[in-house]
């Protein structure tokens, strides 16, 4: 059964550019591995928003479930405003698909530099595993008193034992198949009274189940200076829906692959697809000049060979991607190379 | 009118080391400047929490509501958990006496080092203004099916036009008296629905009234990120409750000096007394051995000197303190230094 359906949402600005060199390379390791890739493109974005008043058609989300993963660029374009083209696409894919865990890689790859004095491969490397589906990020909430001096905000932030338990399982499972075998806990329960002290029992409660694991917890603001600090002392990391978003764009910059990060959208039990994107954004301002970098849906299609069982396909690809780093005819202009996105994929594929 | 009464705190653990080193730099710059300072102190504590049941004697506020500023060491001490020390203290002092500011300096002082490759002094150099009463920060929320499968814990993030726009405002006056002229917002409107769509809103209508600062946004998880790649790039930064706790842990993490940081929480309207305390905690390890580092109570007690209208003095304080920095004889063990925490002191004192 190596035979795979993918969906395929460009999305928006860079997205419609980089995901062409995501799937060159995954053709690429499909060649050299055994693996067939059947993808199926929709053009769900904010043109789609434009032009039908929706980021995807009513349904969209069952034209996709059966398939074995959705590979996704980038969502987001001036002009829509960004939690619409964001809750009206990515957010419902996420939990549509119960894609409840959110993991990003944060690694000194051969041939990037940590912006930390005397920081390398070596320091730094370590996984975010985020919450995906619930928490912080919740629609319950509104105003009162519009317009007026009296106007309110409210949102209401929402942890259920179930959601929070699977996600710590995810992490320590994660744990024990690393080296280091040691899971930290993001929390902030000397200030958020209600939910993150409910987090902290959970925590507790779950890694009573692994002994073999080391687990330890800080409080958000002092975790984040330890990332600067330390990031020596992670390996996994996990966090709720809101803490995980942060740690996991700060944790790829202090290794200093922010531009390049790959991200998963995981639903461990396989009921339905899983999603692979790059961490950045559709950056509007280069969109459409061929010259945003690649790597990062690259290494996101990586991510989603791993997921489907072919570490060595992954690893082969997270290879290929080093050897292009260390060649500035390969590298786009943001790491100071001279290559543009399609030369870019190309001379990945060609090392794959 | 250069007396001051001065409510001194000093809490737990290393707090009642490092506030005498900070009341003995107060009066060597009163000293100097022609200022006098009466000290009454407080024994509000988990000490006081295990023999009374309380954080604070009831009506203990009243007790300091006429000081003209209140001068803390840390709160904190295993045993007592947080969420009950820290509320029943720290955070009744923010919020009855409406110190709706949460004000922190990130630099790099003279004398030590950023742990970002190649930043100095020059590079980094902002403050991080932080709402301090509402937000993220409540105690609306709890749980319902505790003990059960179906556990659900929430809690309420409540933003309010009047805490909004106070707070945006000061950081706009401020940006005002610097030489960059730029405020920066945290948001995350793209994940969290209600409240920050809101305090965007309200960020794009008070810049209305500051054509002459520049301002601009970025969603918290990419700020963290551009602390670590661009702190140069910031001058003043806002964000909520939560937000700026973070931030303010970066900041000062990025600047190399988040062991000596100070903060204040202000209430600008001077209805209230401000409190003054260090960003470190209780350092329970430590406590009791006469090493702790004294600065960051200094620094915090040079930032009450400069908002009690002294700003000659409270620049002479940190003077003093880098004097004391580029001196291993006056820097503590944390730092590399021989000093223990009278030593360092005394050092700083002379030199003021
Ligand atoms: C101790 C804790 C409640 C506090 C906060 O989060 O406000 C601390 O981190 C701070 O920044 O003063
Ligand atoms: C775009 C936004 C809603 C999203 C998030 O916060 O989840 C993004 O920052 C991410 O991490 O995928």
């Amino acid at each position: 059964m190596n035979d795979y359906r993918i969906a395929a949402i460009p999305g928006d600005g860079i997205g419609n550019e980089v995901l062409p060199e995501g799937i060159r390379v995954l053709e690429a390791a499909g060649k050299r591995f055994g693996l067939s890739f059947t993808f199926d493109h929709f053009d769900w974005s904010c043109e789609h928003y434009a032009k039908h008043g929706r980021m995807m058609p009513e349904g969209g989300l069952d034209l996709i479930r059966k398939h074995h993963a959705i590979f996704l660029g980038a969502v987001g374009f001036p002009g829509v405003p960004d939690h619409v083209s964001l809750w009206g696409l990515l957010i419902p894919i996420r939990r549509d698909f119960n894609q409840y865990v959110n993991l990003r890689p944060c690694r000194v790859l051969q041939g990037m530099k940590s912006p930390l004095a005397g920081r390398g491969p070596d320091d730094i490397d370590f996984y975010v595993v985020r919450e995906n589906v619930e928490g912080e990020y919740s629609e319950i909430g509104g105003r009162m008193f519009r317009g007026t001096e009296h106007e309110t905000a409210m949102q209401e932030s929402i942890f259920t034992r179930r959601g929070t338990d699977r996600v710590m399982r995810y992490a320590f499972e994660l744990a024990r198949k690393r080296a280091k075998k040691h899971v930290t806990s993001a929390t902030k329960s000397n200030g958020i009274v209600h939910t993150m002290p409910f987090w902290d029992e959970r925590f507790a409660a779950m890694k009573a189940n692994y002994p073999d694991i080391r687990a330890d917890q800080f409080h958000i603001d002092i975790l984040t200076a330890h990332f600067v600090q330390h990031p020596d002392w992670f390996d996994v990391v996990v966090g709720s829906n809101l803490f995980g978003d942060i740690l996991s764009d700060l944790g790829p910059a202090v290794a200093g692959s922010i531009g390049i990060a790959p991200s998963a959208n995981i639903n461990p039990e396989r009921e339905f697809p899983s999603m692979f994107e790059p961490v950045h954004g559709s950056a509007p301002d280069i969109a459409g000049k061929g010259i945003a970098n690649p790597i990062g849906q690259i290494w996101s299609g990586a991510m989603m060979l791993e997921h489907l069982g072919h570490k060595d396909a992954a690893d082969a690809v997270v290879r290929a991607i080093e050897v292009a780093l260390a060649d500035p005819k390969a590298r786009t202009r943001d790491l100071g190379g001279s290559a543009n996105t399609v030369e870019c994929g190309r001379i990945i594929a060609e090392a794959v």
